[in-house]
């Protein structure tokens, strides 16, 4: 990025979890298909590129993903199919039905659509998930009944990368015949998935978390499960979603699955770099903590609680220094409060506003790390030395949670 | 395209109301913008060129406009926009206000979000609109009560090119305070627009009919007219639009935009080709008419009848020749049923089904309109030959209706 002489000339980039960089073979597939720019509606020859790309994409997702390719719905984005399918839902049962049981750690887009519900007359039970990313299944058996509609929990948290059970959570939605979505957005590039292992009716994805272009999502229907139009129109997607396809993101999403064989090795890489990045972190900054360090998670996301230090101007700080990073003491969209995850799950006010998400890459290198974790130390020391910040002699006992 | 070795190798694109071809501004555009890959909402600086991206574009399109920067919605296109738009209407009212006025031969989906609406209880007042494209007006004054909720109509017709009285029902809509919607899609890039000249209150445009990339539209909605987010979320667009901005797409309607000022000169090109195109084919092609060839139009489109050629067989045979055009007797989506708009206008199912539509875009010169004309000309003859299709002696009566 020009202009920024105070800058590193190059960047680290350790923010995957907002958005992804795009891999090499997305940038190919963006220079080869500027040239199909054709209407895929069409049926002359200038459509015929860009349905080729359609089908390739869907048929190759569906095989990735264990599905039928008639159950994959390319829309703008998972904030839209998260709405698509709560409003789905809600259109289907409406106050037959009006009981919705959401974790309370999902993402805005579900958690505004639920509250939309909400004012249609819609009761949703907000399942409580501690400071581990233990979700309570207790209370979903306790709340479940024939008023519930839908079941909805996301595969992993983008905040602190805990995996949910959706296990568990499938079969008891089996058991009591009610539906069950699953947000797959932070899972996609970083799990295994399978829609063929587990009766999940609703799944939604997202391409610019996973090294492709932004304005491209999947939505997974099962054959047979309610559904609505959020847009309604032409006949694209078999009638289930109006609006010219969005051919060059859908390409970029071709481009990144055709290096999905490479999951299982970028995954192991993530998980040691990540792994010694946390231990050099616990080693060299007193008091810090690694919030769900203990629990299952995803193998490239790190949420550390760092006393003393006020997240948001950690992330500055950082960012002056070449290093791009998240924090859950600021919300994306310049809300002073800090992020509802994080107090969901337990973290005190003050801990939220300590906070720093580092989020790993495929791409991530251990000299990056290496470099990152001796600049953090430095920032972290310094911005505590500015507050006279006071840390105890037992500063060696660092945790994870 | 490759591999098609039985076709033109330069093909003759007369299919710009489907879609554009990317311009040379926003080919240079994407590539300019692979590096803007950051998400807008972070607050470190790789969000900094996209939110630059998005600020310009809207004070851009503010500007050209004549809104305020405040009054647009970035969304994935005009489909989702228009969903946007009714169902925000019909949020607001219910049923209390539940009846729509909305004329006959509007864009999929307008036409199937308004369908929907009436299985929640509203009721449709369809505009009849004759083949002269002229909206019947008093139809409109006799309709009209205090249980309108909205008057929508397209400022131009994708099939016909006709233009619709946008400023004789803005003023009906004002004089009766209801909402008024304009579908402007067709528009972009033909005809000179500015919101500030009527009472408008929402509008809705897309970038890929503006020789930028799809997955991207623009909603204007008035300030203080209601509105209920179609995709709840984050606070991306002031909590107006939740998701991840597609910015690449965004990024390449500023640079469309930034060449807007020639829209005056490409129009009186347009008109003068569209004309020529139009004069030579009454002359050559016994019996061929221009649908509402005298009424005011857009410079770009031609809707033409032409008898004894069915026109599917006529678009491919075309299509092997190397154009690319359209046809109102096969839907996009492959449904066999003609056009729902050429039937609406009083076209017999048998004219619909002879129905060709050229489509003239920025690029398109008279070379390519002579070459396509004498094409035209050899193939409709041939197909007429094969269909034993007899011209009477008046075949010189050809007419622009």
């Amino acid at each position: 990025m020009s202009g920024q002489s105070e800058l590193r000339s190059e960047r680290i980039y350790l923010d995957h979890n907002a958005t992804t960089p795009l891999s090499v073979r997305v940038q190919q597939s963006i220079q080869k298909n500027i040239e199909n720019w054709g209407n895929p509606s069409s049926i002359h020859i200038d459509s015929r590129g860009p349905k080729t790309i359609l089908r390739e994409t869907r048929k190759l997702f569906a095989e990735i993903f264990q599905c039928s390719p008639l159950e994959l719905i390319f829309n703008s984005g998972a904030s839209e199919g998260n709405n698509t399918v709560l409003k789905s839902v809600w259109s289907k049962y409406q106050m037959e039905k009006n009981e919705y049981i959401i974790s309370a750690i999902e993402h805005p887009s579900v958690v505004k659509s639920a509250q939309y519900l909400e004012t249609l007359g819609a009761v949703i039970h907000w399942i409580p998930v501690d400071k581990k990313g233990r979700l309570d299944l207790s209370f979903v058996q306790h709340k479940i009944s024939n008023k519930t509609a839908l079941i909805s929990c996301m595969f992993a948290n983008n905040e602190t990368g805990t995996l949910l059970p959706i296990r568990e959570l499938s079969q008891i939605a089996q058991q009591h015949q009610v539906l069950f979505h699953v947000d797959c957005v932070q899972a996609l590039g970083k799990e295994v998935l399978s829609l063929a292992d587990l009766k999940i009716d609703y799944a939604t994805f997202s391409a610019h978390k996973f090294y492709a272009l932004k304005g491209c999502g999947v939505l997974f229907v099962r054959k047979g499960s309610p559904y609505t139009n959020l847009i309604h129109g032409g006949g694209q997607e078999r009638g289930r979603r109006g609006g010219t396809e969005n051919i060059l993101s859908i390409a970029s999403l071709l481009a990144a699955l055709q290096g999905y064989s490479e999951l299982a090795e970028k995954k192991k890489n993530m998980t040691v770099l990540r792994d010694q990045m946390e231990s050099e972190i616990l080693k060299t900054i007193p008091l810090a903590e690694v919030t769900a360090g203990l629990s299952p998670r995803l193998a490239n996301t790190s949420s550390l609680v760092i006393p003393g230090v006020d997240g948001e101007t950690l992330l500055m700080s950082l960012d002056l220094k070449g290093f791009s990073v998240s924090t859950g003491a600021a919300c994306s969209s310049g809300n002073p409060e800090p992020s509802p995850v994080l107090l969901a799950i337990g973290l005190s006010r003050q801990e939220a506003q300590n906070s720093l998400r580092v989020s790993l890459g495929w791409g991530t290198t251990a000299e990056e790390i290496q470099t990152f974790v001796q600049t953090l130390a430095e920032v972290v020391q310094r911005i505590r030395e500015a507050n006279n910040f006071f840390i105890p002699n037992s500063s060696s006992e660092n945790k994870v949670v």
